[in-house]
C-alpha cells in the first residue's frame, strides 16, 4: 500500500522536538523566577524548606494498562494521582513533576496529549506542573512518572511507627475502586449515573489525598501511614510488619454506605470485601496515637475526604475482624486482595491498571 | 515439559519484594539520619542549598538497548552515566537517584541485579547512592532513572546563555565512543587491550564529567553548557539556536591525538567526522565569555578529563569548519548525527543504544 504522505496527527510526523515543544506549551507553563523547566538538561527548581520527597513509578501498556479500555486522560490521571499518593503517604505536599514517555512512532498526537492532559488535570488540585521528562520511541507506550514533594524536617510519616494501642483510621470511602472495576469489567456502561457513576469515576479518577496526609503530618498525632493501592487488609499488613503486631478492626466502624452496599450487591460483590482487599483507592491507613486522638480529630475535620476510625493495633500478630454479628474472622477467613478476586483476573487485567506493585 | 520445583535464580522465584529486599541491601546502604530510603512509600532526604536538579530518562529493551550485545553491567553503567551526564550539563553535582524497573518474571536475578551493580558502579565516584524506586512486571526489560542535583543558586547553567564571541570548550576526547560503536558493531573482541579497549570502554562504560560541570558552573565564566549525547554538531546547534547564531571550528584545535587517528584508521571512519558528530561520549560542550577565558582556565585545570578550545561563537547562522589544511567545510558537507551514520543503522541499534533522545 503506498502512502503518498505523511498521515497528519501522529506522533513520526511532528517528531520527538514537535511533541516536547507541544507538552510544553500545553502543560509545562512558563517557568517561575529561578526555575528551569522542559527543554534544558534537567529541570531546575528552589530547594524547598524541610526535606525533599521523591517517588518514581512505571507503568507499561499491557502490564498496567490496556487503552482499549481506560480512555488516555483516565490513565494519566490515574498514574500521576498513583505516584501524589505516595507522597501524601509520606505526610509530603507535591512540588513538581517529570514524565519519561515511550511511544510507537505510530502512536496518534492526540492519544499522547491526551495522557498528558489527565495528568495535568489530576495535578491542578495542587497546583504543581510538570518540569521536564524524556521521550523516546518504543514498541509499547511506557509511561514514567516521578513526582517531587516536600515535608517539614522530622515531619515525614513512614510505614513502621505504629504501636500497639495506635488507633487506625481510613480516609474517604475505600472499595468504591474496586466496585468500579467490577463494573468496567463487564463493558463500559454508556452513561453511567447515581451509584455507577460514582464507581467509575473512584476507580479511573482517583483523588490522591495529598491535603489529608500533609494534616496528618502536621497534627503529630499520626505514628505511620500507608496508602491503599493494594487494598485495605494487604496494606495494613505492611504496617503492622514491624514488631509482628497485629489489629482488630471492627465492622460496624467500617464506612459500609447504602448506597455503596446497593452498588455492591448489584455487581455481585461482598461489601465487606470491596472495603477490606478492594485495592486501588488511594485512600490513607493511618495509625494514630491514642494520647493524641484528639489533635487527630481536630486535624482530620479539615480533611476533604474525612478519616473514620475502623480498628486498633494489638500487640499480638494477625488481623481479626469483628463482624456486626457479633462473630469474628480471622486467618484465611479474611478476604485477600489479589487471591481473592483472582477468580476473574483475566478481565481485572484488562479493565483495570491492577498489578502487583511496590514502590519505593 | 513437567516443571517439578521453581528455578532457582529467577525473578519470579524471589518475588518482586524479595528482589527490592536483595536491591535494598546491596545497593542501597543504610539511611543516613534524617534520610528515609528504599522500602517505604517515597524517598525522603535533606533539602539541598540551594536549588533542586532533577532529570528522568526512560531505556527500553529493543529500542535503547539489546542484552545479547551488552553486559548487564554496562547496560546500568551507561543510563546512569547518561543521568548523572544531564546534571553534569547543568553545573549541578549529584545527590542520589531512584530507579523503575520493569522486568519479565523469567529475567534471572543476575541479569537484573547486574543492572544495579552497574549503576552502582557508576554512581561510586560521585558517592550518591540508590534511595528508591518501583519494581513491576514487564515483557521487556525497561529502565526507569531519576537522578537529583543540586547546584548553587544563580549558578545553574542552560543551554540558551552563550552570545557571539564566546569561546567553545569541549572536555575530554569526543569520538572514542563512536569508535567503541563502530568496532562493537563488528563483534565484541575477546580480549581487546590498546586501542580497542579504550575505545570499547568509552563506549561501554562513558564517565559523566560531574567535576567537570560543577567546575564550569562554580566559576563563572560559562554561558551556555551541553551534554554530548547526540554528537558535537547535533549538540552544537542547541547552544546556537538561540539569536540563530553560528560558530567557526578549527580542525587544529581539535584533540585527534595519534592514537585515536590509529583508532580510526583501523575500523574505516573518518576521525573528524568521529569528533564531530560521533554521539554518545558525555563529553561536556561549554561557550565560555572571552572575558572570564582566564578564570575558565584556572578551574579547567582541576577538570579530570580537561577542557579543549575548539572554536567560537557567531552571529552569523551557520557552523563552518576550519580545516587543518585551510579549506571550509560548511553546511550538507559537514558530517552529521545520524544521518551520518543511518548507513549502518541497525548494527548501531543492535551494538549500541542510541536512538534519538531528548531530555527534559
Amino acid at each position: 500500500m503506498k502512502r503518498t504522505g505523511p498521515t497528519p496527527g501522529l506522533l513520526r510526523d511532528i517528531g520527538e522536538f514537535g511533541f516536547i515543544d507541544r507538552v510544553k506549551r500545553r502543560f509545562g507553563g512558563p517557568a517561575r523566577p529561578g526555575e528551569i523547566g522542559i527543554g534544558d538538561d534537567a529541570a531546575v527548581l528552589p530547594s524547598p524548606a524541610g526535606k525533599v520527597v521523591l517517588s518514581t513509578d512505571l507503568l507499561v501498556e499491557g502490564t498496567h494498562f490496556d487503552l482499549r479500555y481506560f480512555l488516555p486522560e483516565e490513565l494519566g490521571w490515574r498514574a500521576l494521582s498513583a505516584n501524589l499518593s505516595d507522597l501524601a503517604a509520606m505526610g509530603a505536599s507535591p512540588v513538581c513533576y517529570l514524565v519519561a514517555l515511550a511511544a510507537p512512532p505510530h502512536a496518534t498526537v492526540k492519544l499522547l496529549e491526551g495522557i498528558f492532559r489527565g495528568m495535568a488535570r489530576a495535578a491542578r488540585p495542587s497546583g504543581i506542573r510538570l518540569m521536564g521528562g524524556d521521550t523516546c520511541l518504543g514498541e509499547k507506550i511506557v509511561l514514567s512518572i516521578t513526582v517531587m514533594g516536600k515535608v517539614r524536617a522530622g515531619r515525614a510519616i513512614t510505614r513502621t511507627g505504629a504501636k500497639p494501642g495506635d488507633i487506625l483510621f481510613v480516609t474517604g470511602e475505600p472499595g468504591w475502586s474496586r466496585l468500579g472495576l467490577r463494573l468496567l469489567s463487564g463493558g463500559r456502561p454508556r452513561k453511567p449515573s447515581g451509584w455507577m457513576r460514582k464507581a467509575m469515576r473512584r476507580h479511573l479518577e482517583p483523588v490522591a489525598r495529598c491535603e489529608e496526609g500533609a494534616g496528618a503530618a502536621g497534627c503529630g498525632a499520626v505514628s505511620a501511614m500507608i496508602d491503599l493501592s493494594d487494598g485495605l487488609l494487604p496494606d495494613l499488613s505492611h504496617l503492622l510488619a514491624p514488631g509482628g503486631m497485629g489489629a482488630i478492626l471492627n465492622e460496624k466502624a467500617f464506612r459500609l454506605s447504602p448506597g455503596f452496599r446497593k452498588a455492591a450487591k448489584e455487581l455481585g460483590e461482598d461489601p465487606m470485601a470491596a472495603f477490606l482487599a478492594g485495592g486501588e483507592d488511594y485512600e490513607l491507613l493511618m495509625a494514630v496515637r491514642p494520647h493524641r486522638h484528639d489533635a487527630f480529630l481536630r486535624a482530620s475535620r479539615k480533611f476533604p475526604a474525612g478519616a473514620f476510625p475502623i480498628g486498633v493495633v494489638t500487640r499480638k500478630g494477625g488481623v481479626r475482624v469483628h463482624r456486626a454479628d457479633g462473630s469474628w474472622l480471622a486467618g484465611l477467613e479474611l478476604p485477600s486482595g489479589f487471591s481473592h478476586f483472582s477468580s476473574f483476573a483475566p478481565s481485572v487485567a484488562a479493565a483495570g491498571n491492577r498489578s502487583p506493585r511496590r514502590r519505593n
